[in-house]
C-alpha cells in the first residue's frame, strides 16, 4: 500500500542502506517482538536458520522466521512441519506452493500471499499459471457461497467412501 | 453426519428407490427452491445441463446445478465461467480441481469439498495426492495465523513486482 | 441434509406431533444446553420471549433464542441489540434483513441463512430479490480474493474522507 | 494506515503531481504485475475500460481493473459478470452495492470496502445508511458465532421449501 | 442437526448397539476414507493411539484421529504438535482448550466445537465459563467487522514493540 | 508495515509532536469519517469516553472509539456490551482478553490484534503466555481444516447434552 513512498527516505538519506540488498538488522522493523537476525540468534535458532537456507538453497531468511524465532519451540516445530509437508511427494513442490498461495489468497493473508507467490515463482510458476490459479481461487470462493445461499445438500453419489 | 442412518428407510420400505443409482426427482430433497430435474427443465436450462454432461463426459447433473437452475441467468453465467476457468490451460485440470478443493476445505464448505474431491478423483487424484493436499491446506491455515499473531511485515524482497 | 427423511418417523408414528405446528418441548432437540421452552422459562426469560413475539408479531420463538436463554444476560443483551439494530431507520427492515442474509451466506452459517432468509421473506423479499442477493454475495466473495491475489492497493481517490 | 504521511512527500517535492486529480501512470504503484493504464492498454483491454467508464458514467478506471487487465480473459469475464449482476433488477443498484460492502466488511477486504463504499456513496448512500449497514454486519457476525457456539439446530419451520 | 431422530433406529431395532457406549467399528460411519479402529490399526498407528489415550487418561479414540490415521505421517505430526502445544506451560490446559474452542466457534467448525468443548469440560470448564467464552467470541467477531467497516487505523501507542 | 518510516517526518520536522505522547487531534488521521477527539465530542459522546477511561483506568481513548463515535448509538451500545462482557466473572479479565486476541488473530484483523494484545499485556499477559496463545490459535486453525478435508463426523459421545 505504501510501497511507492518507500523510496523517499532514500532520496533524502542516500547513505541509508537500500532495502532488499543486504541482511543487516532493520532497526525499526516491526513484528510484535521485532526480528531476530542471524548475527543475534542463539545457536539453537541459528541451526534452524542454517537448515532453512540449506534446504531452500538460499542465503537469507525471510521475516516470518525471524519473527517467530522469539519462540524457538514454535520456530523448530513450524520449520520441521513445513519441511516435511512441502517436500516432494505425491505432489510436486510447485503444486504444493500454489495450493499454499490459494489458501493464503482465500484467507487474505497479505504476507503469506507475497511470500508464497515469491516461493512459487522460484519453483517455476509462470505468470500464466499464477493467473489461472487466482481465477480458480476466485471462482471457488464464489460457488462456496452460492452453495450456502441455495442450501444445496450433498448428492448421494458424493457420499461414497474412498 | 447422518449418513449412516440413511439406510434405515430402505430397510423399512424396500420398494423405495435406492439413492445414487438413478436420476428420478428426489421428492423431499432440499435446497431453498428444491431441485430442477432434467425432465422438468425448460429448454434453456436443459441446454446448459446437456453442455455440462457433454463437457464432463457424464450422464447426470449434481445438485448444485439443479439448485441454482431456478435462476437460469445465474446457472448460465456460473457454468460458462467454470467451463472457461477449469479448462486445460497453463495448469492442468487436476491441479485446478485440487486448488478448488483447497479453497473449499479452507472455507469449510461441506458440499464443495465433497463434490470437488469427487471431481478431482475422477480426474486422477490419488489418495496420496489428496492426503498431501490436505496437509498443505492445514499448514497454510496455521501459518496464516502465526503471521497475523506475530504481526509480520512483508519483506522488501517480496515487494519486487513481476 | 437429512431433511428428506425427517418425514419417516411420522409415517411410522402417526400419533407423533407434526413439527412446526406447536411449541411443545422437543425432547431430543439439541444445542449444548438444550432449548428453554416458554412454559419452562423464568419470568425474566419469559419477558424477553414476550417482547420478541410482540415486536415480531408472531406467536412462537425460534431455537436461537431458546438456546441462548440458558444465559439470560446474553439473551437480554442480544435481543435488545437486535431490536435496536433491525428497527426501521435510514434503511428499511427488509434491506437490513437481506444484509443479514448476505453476511450469513458469506460466513456459511446454516442456521443463520435459514432463519434470516425466512425473516426476509416474511418482510416481503421476493424470490427474484433473493436470487439477486445471492448473486451479489457470490460475486463479492470472488472479487475480494481477486483483489488479494493481485495485491491491489487502494486508489488515492478512495481514500478521501467522508 | 499510513495515509497521514502521504502528504509529506508533497511538502518536500511540491512539483510532484497531486494524487487523485489525474490519471497519469503511478510509476511505483504496486500490484503483482503493476497497473495497466489506458494509454498502454491493448485495444481489447481498452474496449473493456471504455465500457466500464461508459456504464459507470465516469472518466477514470480504478486500480482493480488495471491490475487484473494483465489477464484480459479475467478482465472481460469479471466485468461482464459484475455488469450483469449489479444492473438494476429486482434489487436497486444501491441495495446491491450495500450488500457488496457488507460482504467485503465481513471478509475484511480493505480495497473492496474502500471501493464499494465509494460506489455506494456515488449511488446515493447517506452516512446514516452506511452506519446502519455496518451495525447490521457487526451484529450478524456476532450471532453467526453465538449460533455455532451454542450448536443451535435449524427450526423445522425454517426448513419449509419456497 | 439430526440428532433428535438418531433414537428412532433403536426403537425399531432394540438389539442395535447403543452409540457412545462401546468402541466397535461404526460400519457406516463417514469420513472420506472411513475410520481406522484400534483393532485394525498398524503397530505404528496403534502406538500413537496408545500415547493419545495415555496422555489424555482416557480409554477411547475420537473420530478425528481415526480419520486422519489413513495418513500415518499426518497422524504422528499432528498428535506430536498438539501434545506439545496443549501441555501445561505459561497457560494452563483449560485456558488453552477454551482458546481452541474460541477459534473453532469463530471458524464455525462443528466437529471442533463439539470435541474441544467436551475436552474443556473434562478439564474443568464450568457452564458459566463456557457462556462467558462464547459471549467474548461473539463480541470479538462483531468489533472485528466494525473496525473494518469504519476503516480504523492502528493507534501509534499500539505499535510500540514489546 | 510502514512503521519503520514513520520516524522520518520527525527527523525532518523536529517541532512536529511525537506520536503516542499526547492526545491532540491527528489532522490527517483516517477512518471513513475521521476521528472524534474528546475536545470536539458532544456531551453524549464525552460521557462514554469518560466512562471508558474511568473503567479502564487510563487517560486516553483509542481510535476505535473515536471512529465509531460518529454513530453515538453504536458507540453507546458497543461500549456497554464490551463493558458487560469483559468484566470479571467466571473468567478473569486476562483470559477474556486473550480469547479476544485469539479470535482477532484467527480473523486476521490487524487493528484488533494490536489493540487487544496491548490490552492483554496491560492486564498482565507475559510474553510466554502470548506465545502459547498464538501457538494454540495456529494449531486450531490447522485442525479445523483437517477435520473439513477428511469430512470427520461428530462422535456420538460428543453429542451428549450438558
Amino acid at each position: 500500500m505504501i510501497k511507492k513512498i518507500l523510496l523517499f527516505p532514500f532520496l533524502l538519506f542516500p547513505f541509508f542502506p537500500s532495502p532488499g540488498t543486504h541482511d543487516l538488522p532493520q532497526e525499526n522493523s516491526m513484528s510484535i517482538f521485532g526480528l531476530i537476525e542471524y548475527a543475534d540468534a542463539s545457536p539453537e535458532v541459528r541451526a534452524i536458520y542454517d537448515d532453512i537456507m540449506a534446504t531452500r538453497k538460499t542465503d537469507w531468511i525471510n521475516n516470518f522466521w525471524k519473527a517467530i524465532a522469539h519462540d524457538p519451540v514454535l520456530l523448530k516445530r513450524t520449520w520441521e512441519d513445513i519441511k516435511q509437508i512441502m517436500a516432494p511427494g505425491a505432489l510436486d513442490p510447485l503444486t504444493k506452493e500454489m495450493i499454499y498461495v490459494a489458501v493464503s489468497v482465500s484467507n487474505q493473508c497479505e504476507y503469506c500471499i507475497a511470500s508464497h507467490t515469491a516461493a512459487a515463482k522460484k519453483k517455476g510458476m509462470t505468470d500464466a499459471q499464477f493467473k489461472e490459479l487466482i481465477s480458480v481461487v476466485g471462482m471457488a470462493n464464489e460457488t462456496n457461497r452460492l452453495v450456502a445461499g441455495y442450501q444445496v445438500e450433498v448428492d448421494e453419489r458424493f457420499k461414497i467412501r474412498s
